[in-house]
Order: structure tokens, then sequence, then C-alpha cells
């Protein structure tokens, strides 16, 4: 039970303020605290949200300290999107098909693992395209996990194809088991026969060896085609870039991010998340970081 | 390494900010996680301190939790300060000779536990007194932690005399043992030879059996006495009342309280601690506290 928060003019957390953390390895960089405690604050929600630093190897006392503590709920990242999962009572049926778990909250005195990410890239592409996504043919550059999880999300939201691009066969295999039927194993020239494209590599990413790299050659993208990618430092990756140049509409990756942290807020508070301040603060974010870089 | 906070106008705690913990059961009372952040705010350390409820049997679990999440320091409470040294890799040597732990801090990858209530307790007083404490004779009511480390306190103040009265012989030995040979086993009528009397009794506080009630007959307080008590829900405990009528001087626990969380601070921050606004900071709420009773 997670009381409203109550604006008295005191300093604030207070003794009955509810924790929620992101764990990972690096941390200091995540933007979901900024996203989470903007989301709490225009709520009224008496939560906070904080980012906690923990290691590969010290994951398993981090989990009972998570229970032993009374943390309210946890967003996960790397590297434990995977590990995580023995040490939880329950994950989803999406988590159990994915291998892969983002988001934690209690349910019955249970812990539950949940991944929000691809149907917070659906919910974004939708919110950018004004439109529903069913229906319509996408690319998908890439085969990790934020692949596997965008295309089973996109099977769920019933687009009608879905073109995998990677060069490792197996793992291209393993992300079409996940697309029910409407995935098939393609080439970056198919790019000419789909509506939207999504990058869901680290290529463009700054500060990788990817960074300035494009993972599409810029003569396949076209005026008509939605360019996603789900980067966000830089905020314009090179591939956003040349969509620009071609005419083409783009988002970035600040939109699966908020959505993917609107979710979590939902699931832990029951409460429809403020989802344009949440952009808001991300984008502001985003923009001082490149600002500094 | 902590850094200063940056007031930007963005949401905060961000992924930057180090987190600190109380721990207890029941916590959700605690008045730590006010005086904390309002310390750090006035600061400008970006820090933020929450209240995490953790049982008898979890502590153990806790404190694996504290160190695999990066918690960068505790305060203590009801009912762990005994059972934490067994988690610790130190404790000062106040700490050891009070078997009680109320701060914790990393020092050179070690988790560290000290006890400050004594101290904090004697800055308090000789901030009220507007002088030292040094030479002055005290009478302390009760025999039990608070009264352990209040005594421990005073004979390192060099103070004339403490006459120490509880009804348990061996207990009031035991206080007896910390007090440097200053420290003598007495009745309440004692009080009529002392400067200051001190309750570190529960006789007086809210919500428990001695609700109402005065560790001590009102006939013994005089108009030169200073009279401090420990309790602070009331802010005006019946002693208090009683002192006042008499033309004592009296204060509440709320300076205790202070000055150990500003000790924390400086602990933890190596900076000064904003003592005036964290006793603001912590009046407003036990007034606001003692208004909805």
């Amino acid at each position: 039970m997670i009381s409203d928060r109550k604006f008295s003019g005191l300093p604030w957390p207070t003794g009955t303020t509810k924790v929620f953390a992101v764990i990972g390895d690096p941390i200091d960089h995540s933007l979901s605290p900024v996203l989470l405690n903007r989301a709490f604050t225009e709520a009224n929600v008496d939560a906070v949200f904080v980012a906690l630093g923990v290691s590969r190897s010290g994951l398993g006392k981090a989990m009972d300290g998570v229970r032993a503590l009374g943390i309210s709920g946890l967003s996960v990242t790397m590297p434990h999107k995977e590990a995580i999962i023995q040490h939880l009572d329950r994950v989803t049926d999406r988590s159990k098909r994915l291998g892969s778990v983002n988001c934690v909250f209690w349910e019955g005195g249970k812990l539950v693992g949940d991944s929000t990410d691809g149907p917070a890239l659906v919910e974004s592409l939708q919110a950018d395209l004004k439109d529903e996504i069913a229906g319509r043919s996408v690319l998908i550059l890439g085969t990790g996990g934020a692949a596997r999880a965008i295309v089973l999300a996109l099977a769920d939201a019933k687009v009608k194809e879905v073109v995998v691009v990677g060069r490792n066969s197996d793992a291209v295999e393993r992300v079409l088991d996940l697309g029910g039927g409407i995935a098939r194993k393609g080439v970056a020239g198919d790019a000419a026969h789909v509506d939207i494209i999504i990058n869901a590599t680290s290529v463009g990413m700054a500060d990788t060896e990817g960074s300035g790299l494009t993972p599409l050659s810029s003569g396949l993208i076209k005026q008509n085609h939605f360019v996603c990618d789900i980067i966000y430092f830089p905020l314009t990756t090179p591939l956003l870039k040349h969509s620009l140049e071609a005419g083409a509409k783009v988002s970035n990756g600040i939109g699966m991010l908020t959505f993917q942290a609107a979710r979590a807020f939902t699931i832990w508070t029951g409460k429809k998340a403020p989802v344009s301040g949440m952009l808001e603060a991300a984008n502001l974010v985003a923009r001082g970081r490149a600002g500094s870089h």
C-alpha cells in the first residue's frame, strides 16, 4: 500500500516513503531515477526511486537484500536481465519466453519478474505514428535481447510481417521463434518493402565501438519509411540523421525508455503514468548529457 | 565520493545520488529521513536518505544486501542496535564498550559501526546550557541502552558526578562500570544535590504503558535544575511539564535526536552539519505529529 505523498513543505523522503530502485552495473548514467521520480511526484505518490550499483557476483545477495530491506520494486538493467530470473519467485509468460526481466514487483508476497521493453517499444511507435501498428511491415536490425523483446511484442500487436536482419544465423532463428509465424529472415535490401525500420543493435551508440556508424546503408532509406532507433545516446544517431536527410519520419530510444518506465509505474502503483511529463524529463536529461559530451 | 547535488530543476534523486538508510522495525515513524534529507539538501550533497523496515530475523540478509546493493551508510534503530555488531567488519571502541551501534559507515572497504547517542546528548545539553557541561553534577534516571550511552559520554565530557537511579541493581552496576569512577548509585531524592536531571527511561512516552506518567516526583524538581527528557513524543512529557511549573529550564529529546543525525551526517560526508535547519525540520514534524494525535 503506497500512500499519497503529502506536500507539506517538509524535507522528503520521509519515514513512510516507499523505496524503488534500478539495479545494474554500471548504474550512474541510468535515466530511470529521473523518469520515475518525475512520475511519482507528478502523480502524488509517496515513493522514491534510487539507483543501486550491483555487480554480477553480488546479485544473489542483493536480491536477498531486496527482500530483507523491503524494497518495493525494481527496474533491472545490464548485466542482470537474465541472471535475475533464478532469484525471483515467478516470472510472467513473456519473461519466460524471452529469458529476460527488466521489471520486478511484489504479488501476494512473491517477487515477480516481467519484461516490458517490447510492449514499451510498440506503445512508443504507436504514439509516434499516431496510429495502430497492426497490419504494418517492419524490418528489424539485430538479434540481441532488445530485438527478441521487440519481435515478440510486434507479433502480439499483429503486424503483417517482421523481417529480421542479423549476421548470426542461429541468433536469427531464435528471434524468428518468437515471431509467431509472421517473422522471416531477411537482408538489409528488404528495407525497400517495409513501412517501419527498427534498429535494435548498438551500432551508433556513443562511447562504444559502433559510435558514429550506421547499421543500414543510407541509400536504403526512403521518404515513406518510419525509422526508429532504440538508442538515445546520442539522441540523433547516424542512422536517424540519414533518415531525416532522406525525408523519413524518425524516433529515438527515449520513447521506449519512457514507456518502459511508465509501464513499471503502473505495475507498481496501479495508476496511469504521467507519460508526457516523463518524456519531457527524459529529453531534458538526455539533451543535457549530449550537451556536456 | 559523494558529489555536490546539482539543483538543475530536474527530478531528483538521479542515477548518481548516493543512498543512505535507517533500518529498524517498526520504521514508519522514524524522523531520521526528514532530518538527513534536510541536511543533504541544505548542504548541497547529492545523497538521499530512506527508511527501510527490517525484521529481527531478516537482519543478516539485510546487511548482506547493504553491501551488495552499495548502500552508502546506515542509521540503526530498534531492535537492531546490538545484533548488528556481528554483521559489521569493525566497531568503534565506544560501540564495543556499549555493545551498541546506531551509525554505520564505510572505511577502507569495511563496514564500521559507531554509537553517537551519548555524544549527541552531551552536545545537545551544551547547546541548551550555552556552556560546557564539565564540572556539573548529573542525576540520570534509567539503566537501559540510552542511559549507558549517556553515562559513558558524560564521563568523557568530565562532569563532576553522575548519580544513577534504577530499580535493577545489576543493571545499575553495569551503567556504573561505564562511568569512569565518577558515577555512583543513587536514589530519586539525590536530585536535590545535582545541577542536571536526565530522564533516560521511556516513562512518559506516548503510546506506551508509561504514557502520562513521570519518572520523578514533581516535588523533587527545583527552579535551579536543568531537566532533560530524551523522549520527543510528546514534545512535553509530564516530567517536563512539572519542571516548567517548578521554574526549571528544560529540553526534550529533539536535541539528542538531531545531534545524533548531525554526527551521522558529518561521519558520512566529512562536512559540518546544518544543525539549526535540522532542528527546525525535526520540530516541525514532531509538532505536526503531536497535533495529529
